[in-house]
């Protein structure tokens, strides 16, 4: 599951675009994310007023007027203005003229195919939303509260007419709380964010080597030793699961087995494969201890274990996980290769693939589809579980040929630090494959994949979001909206919406920043982070070794964040530049920026050691920022720098092509263009 | 407890002061908050290195363990270093040779008057702290940390050597959650930072008008229609008081009674003394819904309500409110007004009373001693209760010579959003009065008071923080400790350090401020918002009509701040130029920005019809800083301004004192001064 075995790095140039965003705001019809399937503009406007009201009419669950209550705090904590209905929900029979009018069919149902879909009237009068169930109302609200539109007449929803159901029934996020632990209200501002880019399904790893974080009454040792005190009781589990489904989100939990299990080993060393000392572990990467396929009391531990869990989370799909196994600890113990020689098994996956589908009863009976990683598709495995597909494309078209159902996270990796655009770029369903309409069918949708290697309860939302909005947008959205420029620039206005609902992406950074800086004015260290990204897939941790669970999170590589901002619109300046546009002011002044930054970055190294790591990048920064002056100057005068000139720049480019704190330069090659160009 | 009577606000003139922050680092030494008792330094430092380690001797509570454990966490944040026993710390047997040696003599027991001494000595080989009970190693901790210095050669622990223990037994913070609901999330933060300035005591205010906040399992109705949804189950009650009780916190709760009980009669309406329809309260103030003290159900409700409750606050004191009884609904009920007559009571009061005495066997019973507010002081009730302070000195002094004991909290009302300096300047035990031994004895501390009705989780962080670390100071440190310009040195960096612990006083702010702004740059907002402040005292919500539970607080006057650093700070530039010193041009740079910035708001307003409040204000300031701009012309040309020119600008001064959005500008005395000096 964690791409450890991928070597390559998929080098994305962003498309290039000329549009400047000189701020955020727009009008709400220009910036819905995810993007709905028909839209039609023009109408009149509906104005927001104090008297603003919503009336239900129809059959819908009861979550719906909590949901549409939220909406009024919302629209009143976003416009300031007082309503006068704040906290009240109207059943439509005694007020039908209310200004917001939700009529649903049915009670919507937590679960894999409901109907998501919604149609959205508005004009002069009223705001119409129609839904067959109160979940695709739910999703309604959440596109009519990015419609809130403004100018100097006040607030308003554009007149429009809308049509929309998702492309996708699967739209999930995992959430691992295992590698390091998140408290539930981190859980529940994540579901917030989930549920205002549409997305449905929580996927909580619960447990790894590092930790067993939900409360076991059946097991108390598993929370009593082998958490470090930090898991959810199961009271927690409910609140989060009702909070969740509240918000039309369903909640897979993840028990990964049989490896990846050096906690649950802690707590019961019997149910072990190699008989030795069992601690949690502290580093991260795949690790050999492994629960014992040939014990007995294993299959009896893990159905009193899933049949509780079971019990804790109401979802209908239970995952299993079943990933790397590195099968070591089985071929090093006599018993079990005398079990594998009995059974006729050759290789350790057979062992594996007995192992599942002797769990598969046990998930079966609890009323539940098993679900597993890739590892877990072998000769045998029964045709209804689900696999999560994360080593590559191919094992998962096999599934879907094969006649297993799949979802998609390969390239949905939001821990490895890529961009929002090499995300939304990747497809369930690319052009470039054929299948038929019911292997088509049997792709559910995706999950983007947030492992807790590397985030704390500080960082993890700048690792989350915004860019999980553009994997929301993908699937839900028609595969045609693809326009990556179109994405980043909704995505901005996205990120400040999330904020809005209590997301800490943009104000976490301001506070690690000022923590760097012992006190200190952090303008120098911001120009510097501003241009800088973690390194990424999996160079940051090198080896696996340099982190713990221990490990301070408050550096200068958790305090950059993946896909920023100012180097995509610095390498748009320079590409306008190059082919002919206006741009040169705009990059001179950066450059010069760049230049002085390392004068008062020294200075702010002499208060806050911290930083010593960061030196050399901000050296490498001002050095590169002056070559790339230099290289202007050549340009504008129009006669080409000499080779020697070139070779004394290159070798600037080559320093900054240096990593320092785990963290790279983003705007280097950018700059080497402007340094070719004028050598030209 | 509201200070509704109190109709006067005292004005507080800053002292001046020279010394400009140009940075909050210091060396840890001089920026310790709260002061200690005796405190030499000069001695040889130590470094922290990756081999830093804990070892605890003597027989300390386990919970010393997780807290030396929780600061090596924090100091690795801190100073991003990877140290090598991170996370675990030593019995001192197998280590004496660590770098923090900790020496406790006994567990601390969570009490009252319990020994809270430490002491802490410093040198290049190790840092040994000293202490009676590991309630006083766990307030050394914190100093530690606040002695964490650095320079150019790396971070290290000044040298230095300390006596401390507090001057006040009862160093408290009533949280009120009752009025507006504060998330599990928001009290451990809440009591980090209490932790952080030595503060002992969380008084939990968990009821009132508009909802009862704890989950009662023998009356399930009052969470069931009397929360809204927002109240604490009782696991997370015990969470809570485990969460403080590590931190070496008290925790007090308070059931209001006998009114302030909308909540409880709207649950339970039988208990009510006037028949009628009861819903939860959503405006704020005082109310005449109050329990029937002639009906002996009410006494069998509070006892199983209270012994329950009782059950989950394992804390020896027991708060009943007591307040803002305003007895009308005792006058207009004929059986009551009999109850009254038979026993020859002519006040309301003697009815309270004889309510109270009935209440006192009850919390008795439990183990517990009673606590209310000023009123329940009243002829007849047992001396061993404990009085908490409200409504001014002399009902406070009255108390304890009385016999009884009291806490204050008059002049610790933090919603007031008054400067620091002045609850600062509030003494427990002022020069001025003369107590004997016994009765000073018997004035237990203060505690600092967030009442609810103007806060919501985005803000209270920045109502309680930085201000009530200088409450901390006041309870903790000598009397003699007391220079204000020092307590704001001090209080800058102490500010720092709470964020650092995850509180939100500054980063909240960053946020709303792109809110307001609508996704627009927020500079022309936060250049005003530097100025302003909430409308003081009661001012704000003007007689308690304007706002509800309901309303948004997410405006103008909740993101301006109390106690603004750089009015603070314009006002000592003023005092020192008009006292022949040398910060013209600071001024005149200042005053400049504020001239211009109107018109950058202007712009921002078009984009944000919320922001309209703030027009007048923007105004205003722009004007105003254009009259200073001109004062300073004829001061420095030295000849004075017509009566002309004065009269046109005494006009823009008057304006500028208008509130608009309930706030006001800071900078009006200031720049009048400067007026007043032209026109000389």
């Amino acid at each position: 599951m964690m791409w450890r075995f991928v070597s390559f790095y998929m080098l994305l140039v962003l498309q290039g675009s000329l549009t400047v965003l000189s701020a955020s705001a727009q009008e709400g019809i220009r910036v819905l994310m995810p993007a709905p399937l028909q839209l039609t503009a023009g109408g009149q406007r509906l104005s927001v007023t104090q008297q603003f009201t919503i009336s239900v009419k129809g059959h819908p669950d009861p979550r719906l007027y909590a949901e549409a209550s939220r909406f009024i705090r919302r629209l009143s904590e976003r416009t300031g203005i007082f309503l006068d209905g704040t906290g009240y929900v109207r059943p439509a029979d005694t007020v039908s003229s209310a200004t917001l009018l939700i009529s649903v069919k049915r009670p919507g149902k937590l679960e894999l195919h409901e109907d998501e879909s919604y149609r959205l009237e508005i004009d002069a009068r009223q705001a119409h939303l129609v839904a067959e169930t109160d979940l695709g109302a739910i999703h309604g609200l959440e596109t009519l509260f990015q419609l809130i539109s403004a100018d100097t007449t006040g607030y308003y929803f554009p007149g429009v007419s809308i049509t929309d159901r998702p492309r996708f029934a699967w739209r999930g996020l995992l959430l691992d709380v295992a590698l390091h632990f998140q408290p539930v209200e981190e859980i529940k501002r994540t579901l917030d964010g989930m549920a205002a880019v549409k997305m449905n399904v929580l996927h909580l790893h619960c447990c790894n080597d590092q930790g067993f974080r939900v409360e076991s009454k059946v097991f108390p040792r598993l929370q009593q030793v082998a958490s470090d005190g930090q898991y959810y009781t199961q009271e927690e589990i409910r609140e989060i699961v009702r909070y969740a489904g509240q918000r039309g989100i369903r909640v897979v939990p993840e028990f990964v087995v049989p490896a990846h299990t050096t906690a649950i080993l802690t707590a019961y060393p019997g149910l072990a494969s190699v008989k030795r000392l069992y601690t949690l572990q502290r580093y991260f990467g795949v690790f050999d201890p492994v629960l014992d396929p040939t014990n007995d009391s294993v299959y009896i531990f893990l159905d009193k274990l899933f049949t509780e869990m079971a019990g804790l989370f109401p979802d209908a799909y239970f995952h299993i996980g079943g990933d790397e196994n590195t099968g070591k600890d089985w071929e090093r113990t006599p018993h079990i290769k005398a079990f594998m020689q009995a059974h006729g098994m050759k290789a350790y996956m057979d062992l594996q693939t007995y192992f599942n589908r002797r769990l598969e009863p046990i998930i079966r009976r609890n009323g539940k589809t098993m679900m597993g990683w890739d590892e877990i598709l072998q000769p045998g495995i029964p045709k209804d579980i689900v696999i999560q597909s994360w080593r590559g494309n191919a094992a998962y078209y096999e599934s879907v040929r094969n006649g297993y159902r799949a979802i998609l996270s390969y390239g949905y990796y939001i821990d490895l630090i890529q961009p929002a655009a090499y995300h939304y770029a990747n497809d369930p369903i690319p052009d470039s494959v054929t299948l038929t309409a019911e292997e088509r069918a049997r792709i559910l949708g995706g999950e983007a994949t947030m492992w807790g290697e590397l985030i704390t309860p500080e960082t993890v939302d700048s690792r989350i979001w915004p860019r999980t909005a553009a994997i929301a947008e993908r699937l839900w959205s028609p595969g045609t909206v693809r326009d990556s420029d179109d994405m980043y620039r909704r995505l901005d206005v996205v990120n400040l919406e999330l904020e809005g609902l209590g997301l800490r992406q943009e104000t976490n950074r301001a506070g690690m920043l000022r923590r760097l800086a012992n006190g200190w004015d952090t303008k120098a260290l911001e120009t510097l982070v501003d241009v800088l990204e973690p390194l990424k897939i999996y160079d940051r941790n090198q080896g696996d070794t340099m982190y713990t669970v221990f490990s301070p999170l408050t550096k200068l590589a958790d305090v950059a964040i993946p896909d920023q901002r100012l180097p995509r619109l610095f390498n748009r300046w320079v590409e306008d530049f190059l082919g002919g546009g206006v741009a040169e002011n705009r990059i001179i002044a950066q450059l010069q920026i760049w230049k002085d930054n390392d004068l008062a970055f020294q200075l702010l190294l002499s208060h806050s050691p911290v930083l010593e790591e960061a030196a050399p990048l901000s050296k490498s920064l001002s050095e590169l920022a002056a070559a790339g002056l230099e290289a202007m100057h050549y340009i504008r005068e129009n006669k080409p720098a000499g080779g020697d000139w070139l070779r004394r720049q290159s070798e600037v480019v080559q320093r900054a092509t240096q990593q320092s704190g785990r963290c790279e330069l983003q705007v280097v090659t950018a700059i080497r263009r402007l340094i070719d160009r004028a050598a030209e």
